[in-house]
């Protein structure tokens, strides 16, 4: 996609990437059979992790369990934040009090009313923001797990 | 997700995304070594396929010609429409002229005034349409490539 807007600096685009409100994400994971899955969810944000809730039996729940691999799109189509995150803790919504209030501030539904949901805590290892065509090269903020900027 | 508007029922649905205008598309794919990728993109709709066109080099260009197998998303988070697709058809962009009028016509930039792009032409096999967690249940409007509405 090609766009006529002026690209934005690297630290511009990691303000934006921060400051984009808690809202929903798509995330993208894969089942261990090799098949691409995909869902929007809600987001909270807690010590820089995107925090998702999915019912435990969900083909999100089950491939998350089992490659331990997001990739989190975060915006508009024409103005993203791509989020390649590890799971790095999985647990019942409510089996940790901290994570379930963050949730339930930040999100519009409390997951922990309902029966069988799981929070997923997803670790940024790459992230990038771009808004179209213009934008992609330097489109990326955090690799290997450090900001670059 | 939860909300309160009433749920429409699978012929509503389906005429909902059958009247989804062309626009922009999320495809997750994943790549040989079953990792995750995501990412936007125009999409044009021919013969009841999705056309999408990327750079022949890209991640999503190589997932797609090694696996044959998209997840695609159409519309905002909380009014989606999710397709299960398979590749019936890669080609580079000059090399057929009613694709690459179609996709000219409908996305709003021209594929075939760069280099190195690639036309992949996907195949429904299952479509789901759902809103909020209301329209979770019966999401279902095709299913191995049969619309069952």
């Amino acid at each position: 996609m090609t766009g006529s807007q002026e690209e934005r600096n690297l630290a511009t685009r990691k303000a934006g990437a921060l400051a984009t409100p808690a809202a929903d994400v798509w995330v993208a994971s894969v089942s261990p059979t090799g098949a691409p899955h995909l869902v929007p969810v809600s987001v909270a944000r807690l010590d820089e992790r995107a925090v998702i809730a999915v019912e435990g039996r969900s083909v999100t729940a089950r491939n998350l369990s089992a490659t331990g691999a997001a990739r989190v799109a975060l915006g508009p189509t024409r103005d993203v934040v791509m989020i390649d995150a590890v799971v790095e803790n999985a647990v019942n919504v409510d089996a940790d009090a901290r994570l379930g209030a963050a949730y339930a501030a930040q999100a519009d539904w409390d997951p922990r009313l309902s029966s069988g949901y799981v929070f997923f805590v997803l670790r940024p290892v790459r992230v990038q923001a771009w808004r179209e065509a213009e934008e992609i090269p330097g489109r990326t903020l955090m690799r290997d797990g450090t900001w670059l900027v």
